[in-house]
Parts: C-alpha cells; sequence; structure tokens
C-alpha cells in the first residue's frame, strides 16, 4: 500500500492529534505517504486534502482538538456520494483510509468498506460510547477534567454548607458522570439511563445532612431528566438543608491536552490501524479488548451495541456514604 | 495584647486558609492567644470558637475554602447584636479582631471599631471589589481558573467553527471578565459596568469570520444583560457563521488551591494585620496600594467607592484583533 | 468475616487512600468492623492500629500519599515476628487483612498465608512493575506527572536549541520512562533493559539535528547507565549540536493527587478486595488482567515474573521521528 | 514612527509570547509595522527579521517560551557592531525598538540609546532580578510551577517521614525560593544571600521533629552554598531524623502556559511599551513601580540595583513553624 488517507469525524476529542501523528509517522516509516482529509467526511466530499509529513504532525501530540478538524455529513449518507469519494480516493492514488471518530464515524467505515474500499476505525469519544471497544480516545482526559473540577468546589462547598450540582456531558450515557462520581467522592449521580424522582434526590440529601456532611456534591449528566439551572432552582425552591449552586462544563471537558493515557493509548492505535491496513485488514475497528489494543471485524459486534458497566452503579453507591 | 479573635466573612475565597495561619502563626510568635471564630460574624453571635494553634493551622495552605467557614449574617446589622459580641469578646479576654472577607465584611469592621473595640481588616474577594485596595486575596486565583478553562476551549471551538460562551464570576463587576478575556486572548468580552446591544454582538462575528476567525470566545460576566444559556440561544436562533455552546463555570472560579500569588499575599497580610492590632490600630484595611502592603485607615476611603481600572478596557480592545 | 484489617507497604502511592477509604465503607457496608494498620508491617509489629469509620476516610480521596503512611518493614522477614503477627491480629478479633503495596508486599501476603491467615493483597507501585497485574495503583499519575513536565520543558528547549535530559522514576524498570516518552514526544528514551553506548546518543543528536529539530529530549531513567547530571556532562564535554541541561524529577512524580484512573481503579480494586475476603479467598492478588479486575490467585504466577511490553520500544521508535 | 523592530534577549520567560503579540496588535492599530527580530541580539547581527502581523502572532499567547527565540550575543558587547546594528535598522526603514529581557538586555539598551537610535526596554525574567521594576515577565509562573511541585511532596514525604530537598532557580537571588517556600509552607530556606552552616540545617531539622513534624522541606536556591544532591549525601551521612531525598526542577520552571498574571502583565506591557515609543521616548524600561506599569528612564536607577525585599525573611521566619 504506498498511499492512504486519514480523517477525524463527528465531535474532536483530545487524543485525536496524538493519532493523526502516529498514523503518519508509522506509515511514511513503512514507505507509504499519507493524506489528511479536512473537517471529517464532509472534506471528502468536499476533496479537501493536505499531505501530511513527518515534519507537519510535529508538535501537535500535546493539543487538543484536531488539527484535520473533524465533523459530521449528513450529505455523507446518501450512497451516490460516497460512491464518488470512493472514485475521487482512488483517482488521486489512495490505497486506504483510516476513520477516527465516534459511533458515527462507523456507519462510515461500514459504508466504504461495502464499496470495496479498504477502511480501519479507530474510537475517539468523549463519552466512551463506541460500540466494539472498552475505551475510547478522550474519555480519559474528558474525566481528568471533570473530577478537577468537582475537587474546586470541595473545600467552598463546604465553607457554606452547599449543594453543587456539576453538569457534565453524557446525552445518551452516564459513563462520564459515574466515573466522575466514583473518582471525586461525590454524594449523588443523576443518570439519563436510570430515572430517579425529585423526592429521592430530597431525601438523600435530608440523609446526607443527618450524616453530619458539610455539602452535597451531584454529578449530572446533560442526558439526565433535569438540566442543570432546572435542578438548583427545583432544589432551591423547596425546603431543602443545602443551599443549591451550578457548574455546567460544558466543552471544557471537550478540550485540553490529553492526558498521558489517551496519548500513549491514541499512539499506540494509529500504530496499530496502519499495521491492519497494511496487512490487507478492513471493516475494522482498533479496540481495547481484554485489555490489548486489536483490530476487531466490525461484523462481530452490533452498531446499536451499548456499554454497561454493571459495576460502576455497585461502586459508586458502596463507596459514597 | 495577649489574645485576638479572628474571623472569615461573606464569600470564601482561595487564600483565607494562608491568612488564617498566617495570623495564628504570627501572633503567637508574638506572645498572644488567637480564637478561630466560625462561619463568620455568625458565630460570633453564637459564640462559637476555638483556639487555633500553630499545629492546627498546618497543612491548610494550600486548600481552598476557609477551615473557619464563612458566610454573611443579617442578624449582625443589628447593632443590639453588635454591642452583645463586644461584651462576649471582652468577657473571653479578647481585645483584637481580624476580619478577613469582602465590602460586607468592612462594615462589619466599621461597627465594632465605632464600640470601642480593636479590629483590623483582611480583603478577600475573588471579585476584587473591596474599596480601598488594589487586590484582594482570591482574585488571582479565579482569573487563573477562568483562564485554564478557556484555554481548554480553544482548540475544539477552532475544530468546529464554534462560538464559545464562558460565564464567569461579577454580578456587579466585570473585573474577571476582563481579566480572563485578556489572558486568554478572547474574542469579546461582556460585562455589567458597559451595556452591549444584540446586534453588536453579531456584527463583532461577522467581522472576526472575514477575518479568518476559526472560533469566537466571548467572556460573559455573570451580571451581563444575559445570562450564558440565553446568549446562547439568541446567537443560534439568529443567522451567525459561528455555532454556539456555552460554559458556566459557577463556583470553581471560588475554590480549588490558591495560586502562589495569593498564598503569598494572604500570608502578607495575616503578618502585618497581627502587627496592626499589637501596634495599637484599629478602624484599618490590611491594603495593596502602591504595590505595598499597607494598613490603611476605613476612614480615608468610602465604603461605596468603586475600582475602575480603565486599562483593562483599553488593553483588551487593542489586542483582541 | 466480622473484623478485616488494613495496612500499605512500601513506597506509598498516588491512589492509596481512594482504595483505603473503599476497602472501609465497603467492609462497614457489610458489616464487618475495619481497623487501619500504620506505617505498614512495621505498624503490624509494633501493634499500631486504630479502627477506621466512614467519616474518618471522608476527605481522603483526592489526596496523594497514604493516611496509613506505608515503607518497608525488615524486621517482618523473621518468621518468628510473621507469627507474632498473627497472633495479635487474631487476639484482637482480626479475620482477614488487606495489604496494598508493590512486590514486597506481596511477599509478605505469602508469608501470612502461610500461616493461615486471610489475606488479600492490591498492587500500589508508581514503576507498576508489580508481577501478575497489568497495571498498578499509581503508575497513571506519576507517567501523568512525569508527562507535564516534559510539555513544560519544550517551548523554552525550543528558544535556546537545548538537549534537556528528564530523569524519571524506575529503577529496575523503564516502564514510566518509555510510557512517558511516548506520550510526550521526546527524542530519545535511555531505560536499564536496554544498555547504549554514549556514542549513539550523540549520533542521534546529530541526526535530529540534520532533521531540523530545535530540541532534543532524553527521557532516562533513573536506574539507566547514567544520571542525569552524569549525562549532561558528557554531553557538553563533546562537541554536540545541543546544549544540555537536566531535571531531577524525583519524589514529585510519587506525589501529588491521584489521577481519575488511579482513583476510580484503586476504589474499585478496595471493593473487590473486600469482596474476596467475604467469600473466603486468600493469597490472592485483586489485579488488572484482561481489561478486568479480578481476584488472582498468587500461585498462578511467580514472584519473580517481570513484565514486558514489548509495543512500547516499537511504538516509541516508529513515532518519534 | 512607522515601523519598528521588536527582539527578545537572555533567558526566554513564560509570558514574552503575550508580550509579542501585544507589542505587534498595538502598533498595527497605531498604523505602524512591526519587524520580529530572532534569537536576541544575535539575530540583529545576523539580520534575521520577519514581518509580524495580527494573524501571524494569534495563537501564542497562552505558550511558554518565545516564539523569537531569545538567548545572549557577546558580540553585541562591540561598539562596531553595535553601530553596524543601527545601521542596519534604519536602512530597513525602522525607526524604534523593544526589547524584551533581563538585565543582560537593559545593557543593550543603554547601547543603542547611545548610538541616537529609540529603544525601549521590557522586563522578562524568572528570577525577577532586573534593577528599576517589581516585578519581570515569567516569575510568578516560575513560582507557581515550583509550589506546584512542593505541594506534590508533602503527602509522600509524610507518609515516610522524609527531607524533600528541592532545587529551585537562582544563581544569585533567592527570590524564586523564597516566593516558593512561603507559598508552599516548606520548613527551611537556603538562598545565595544568606549563608548558612550545615550544623545549622542539622539543628533545624532536630527541632522541627520534636514538633512532630511528619516531614521537613528544603527549598533550595541552585546559587546557594550546595547543589541538592551534594545537600542530599551529607544529610544522610549524617545522624539526622529524617532520610533526605532530592528534585532539581530546573528547566521546568522556565516553560510552561504562562500563568494570568503573566499573561495580562507582559500584554499591558507590551501596550505601553509601544505608546512609550510612539511618544518619543527612549532609553526607559516600562516597569512595574508604585502598582503601575510605567515608561521609567533608566537613568534614573543604576544597571546594578539589586532589588531587596526584607519583608520575605521576616515573612518566612514568622509563618514556618
Amino acid at each position: 500500500m504506498r498511499s492512504i488517507a486519514l480523517l477525524a469525524s463527528g465531535g474532536d476529542a483530545p487524543g485525536m492529534n496524538a493519532c493523526i501523528r502516529a498514523v503518519t509517522r508509522t506509515a511514511i516509516n513503512h514507505g507509504a505517504e499519507v493524506w489528511g482529509i479536512s473537517n471529517g467526511f464532509q472534506g471528502m466530499v468536499d476533496q479537501q486534502t493536505e499531505q501530511l509529513t513527518s515534519r507537519s504532525v510535529a508538535g501537535i501530540l500535546q493539543r487538543g482538538g484536531s488539527v484535520l478538524g473533524a465533523g459530521r455529513c449528513l450529505e455523507f449518507i446518501d450512497p451516490a456520494v460516497q460512491a464518488r469519494c470512493v472514485d475521487y480516493l482512488r483517482g488521486a492514488g489512495v490505497e486506504g483510509l483510516i476513520v477516527i471518530g465516534g459511533d458515527g464515524s462507523l456507519r462510515g467505515v461500514r459504508a466504504l468498506n461495502a464499496l470495496g474500499f479498504s477502511v480501519v476505525g479507530v474510537p475517539g469519544s468523549i463519552d466512551n460510547d463506541v460500540p466494539g471497544t472498552d475505551n475510547s480516545i478522550g474519555a480519559d482526559t474528558a474525566i481528568n477534567t471533570a473530577v478537577e473540577a468537582i475537587d474546586r468546589l470541595r473545600d467552598t462547598a463546604s465553607a457554606h454548607h452547599r449543594a453543587m450540582i456539576v453538569e457534565v456531558m453524557g446525552r445518551h450515557s452516564g459513563y462520564i458522570a459515574y466515573m466522575a462520581a466514583i473518582a471525586s467522592g461525590a454524594e449523588m449521580v443523576i443518570v439519563p439511563e436510570h430515572p430517579i424522582e425529585l423526592q429521592a434526590v430530597f431525601d438523600e440529601m435530608e440523609a446526607m445532612q443527618q450524616h453530619g456532611k458539610r455539602h452535597f456534591i451531584i454529578v449530572l449528566a446533560e442526558g439526565a431528566k433535569w438540566r442543570a439551572a432546572e435542578l438548583t432552582q427545583l432544589i432551591n425552591d423547596a425546603d431543602n438543608p443545602y443551599d443549591a449552586r451550578y457548574t455546567v462544563l460544558g466543552y471544557i471537558q471537550r478540550g485540553g491536552s490529553p492526558s498521558a493515557l489517551d496519548r500513549t493509548m491514541a499512539t499506540r492505535m494509529g500504530v496499530v490501524a496502519v499495521g491492519a491496513l497494511l496487512e490487507g485488514k478492513s471493516n475494522v475497528l482498533v479496540a481495547i479488548r481484554d485489555g490489548m489494543v486489536v483490530p476487531t471485524d466490525l461484523s462481530t459486534f452490533s452498531a446499536d451495541e451499548t456499554k454497561s458497566d454493571p459495576w460502576l452503579q455497585e461502586v459508586f453507591s458502596v463507596t459514597s456514604s
């Protein structure tokens, strides 16, 4: 394989640049050229590519975001558009493609593979919601960012006997919320998967007050029943032992310099992705499975597979009080 | 003076513990006892005190919040309550008081002094809105926290061509907003002191888009015309070149380990505050003036004096584009 | 099991407190009492114990070090001393023990088990050199600390065309050095396992200079052929394209607030360790194996088993230039 | 003035890039062109310049180091070389120069001014040893870096009853050492200005041991009597209550993203420096004096003026135990 292309799709995630650097240098070290496609599948449709070199990817390892941009592309769902893209790549001499991104990106991988083009996926998602892999680029950084923020809240919450509501990412998944809550010793976690009644929140506050807790920290996934401002209002309108305030972390979790784990994992995934392409593999995801980084056939798991980490809930509940 | 008391009032601020430690150790090194009053003036009303020792204040220097608690106390406005507090302190052998806090705390300082009790104030406020001093304990930490958050947003904002709205503290003052905007290179700052029309925001976005900027960061003080969620909605409802998202930093700015500057300044203020009391001074604020830490008579400036830093606006506008 | 004891042994590691908190709360939630033994096996010999409660372990999750202390104990190697310890624990009604620590600690686990006492080990070591497990409490934090330090060096190294030598932990193992070098994009890594000639260092510098690199960062494990000061001297005494300076990270890597991963992993390991004891298991290590947290029989792997991560060297060399 | 030039001299310091950005944008906003000179005065000798634009300085505010490089230049001491530089600048239409750097840089400012060329200096030095100003770009960041490092050491030092020696920058000045020691609550500080006997170190250790301190942290300026490794050896060879370990922070203090204070101060200094040049000022240093940023005539203070902050020693000694 003498020429490969590379794009980042969906939301960007810290560590994507480490993967871009690793893919580029590994391919070049194996004698292949590398083309970077800008702004995800949209850039493929619009034919926005530039050649990447060992020098051009220097100094990006520690930077958040994606130097190739990222983003979703509705147009790419159209099979005619997909076919045109394959023609474009082939015409430019490109023989294989690496796609870094979330579960939406895997649909693109499957589609291009179905058209006979060699494609390898790499999981990048701060929500860690990519099916088929135990971890995704960006999740560790996002959790660390949330935990650092909650650490800052604790002392001031204690000084004022406050309830602090911290809204973290997670429209459909409580993964970040649970991990952040366990790691920060929060008093409560509210996620989309487990609906909860307002009265249960009040009861828990009452119980913690009885325990002598000077603060009450709630980690709230953005996809839960209430948004942070709303829940704060509901708590303060009722007669509760803690006065509530809120923080919405928002895109702060998506940004920042990647953690060491995201950098090493993303680098290793990039090396393995190039290896998989060069060995003739296609329609695979470079996944973390059983603690290893392995190319995993997309046909062996469903696009709708959801991760369930039953230990999260148990560990949180047994250690939070 | 053989016995002094110490309290933190109003909102807590990072660095207050460094001041509590310095007051305690300095007084003890000068042969005086130190009594810590819990939860601000309320604790004085409720007679909640405990003796502080060199050992009991060990290990608190680097912690956020206030180990003595803090908070406002409506009851203390009553002159009869104030008189009772003075009787209580005198009865306990306390000869002088140090109050760490914001502008509300200075009213307490004036009131107790008027009753003939020796009181010294130390400015603690993350908003840096204490009259009579150029800096307050906690402001430097709060600004650093906001700047770190905005740094995280830049790369991901660029990857998606986004407008990022970051709501920072400041109900009446744009100080944190301006400092954070200058330090982070934000594209726009919106503060309570300078009303702005929505169309002006849109126009600036259009201008930056013309300049080729891939992102547009707005630092928004919480006391400005709109809250973050509202402004985000207004931007996304109109036809704008950037898609908006928001972050509400909230109490994260009030917490966290204090910066080196807040620790050294708070420590030095604590040393100077004890010195002032021992020299027989009262009704003074330990202020930063002309670059020095000096006890400043409260009668030399108005309780309503507002800080105006005209360079903030000029420096921001000349360097932001 | 109505009463268990807990100690931390060997060098302390960030995350040990998260494990101490999790063990305590899990055991109490299952109806057992928990006794904390101070200063490792030495504290067992000296009978230094105190009861731990849900409240007494509050607020320690985010702190580095070990609230129980740690440390090695030569005296404990003596079988008579071991037998006395078992008598002491039994006399105090303790039915099981959890030991958090490195490979030395596992010898203590094996010894006590041989005497018929129920013991479970939890791996804690910033070097990640505990046999039988893929990860240890503290390693992720140590690597992040090293990476943050190296990130700081890059810009200033470029400004002055410098070689920067960063000495990291690792007397026998290059694990931290390799992980930090991959995650920071260093130009060279020198570890105890792979001896290297001085001329090879010079040649690589010459090659990187030819490549146009403005800086040359070497990550040096402390157990390698040279110490940092020595290698710096050797480089500067010869005729090399980069002027060398050094940093010795030392115990900074052992300290600090634990990373999110170390906190969640340590918490989970603590929950699993108590579960293992309560199920009657003994002589097991709560290990990370195949991506899961599982109690693993100590008889299934050798105390001298060394971890070999062949991908480390390959990934570093293929991506570093 | 239609064209100005800009260079950074001596050691680089975090915040220099914020100043470069501010100078560039302010000058352009006033209608002047800006030329960046690479690698300090050497680049002026070698005529290495490039035009700076508002876009070319985008995204550098938060980066450490200096995008223009920095460094010393022995050659520039020669008056003939200085004259040639002035000819070169005049020939290129440059009418004024801004020099960011330490005390060595001010000699260059004086020399060029003596030749009739308009020059303005801006203080940049992590040691804060520039005469005539109360603060220098980079010092606040360096102190924060040292303090964060020492914070990490405390918990692990306590767990093992250790003496931790932390070597910080400061060949001739104990400023960073004192500020870091006060801000981190160290037990001892050793600086070049105040010689100390080894026995005094031992005595203090003994005293702290009596006080019940579980650790003993020494902040050591690099220009003090001993280097870190040497003092560690001396302590461990004698009979002392604490077992010593050391850390050499080295260039880590010089690097990293600048603190908020360094960014805002450097930005403001850049704005004021351009204003001074445009108003026809020369031979001035943009200094922090009496809490303000003011252009200060170099003839009003001596190049050998040393800063003495007598409060540093007093505040440290009264609060450290």
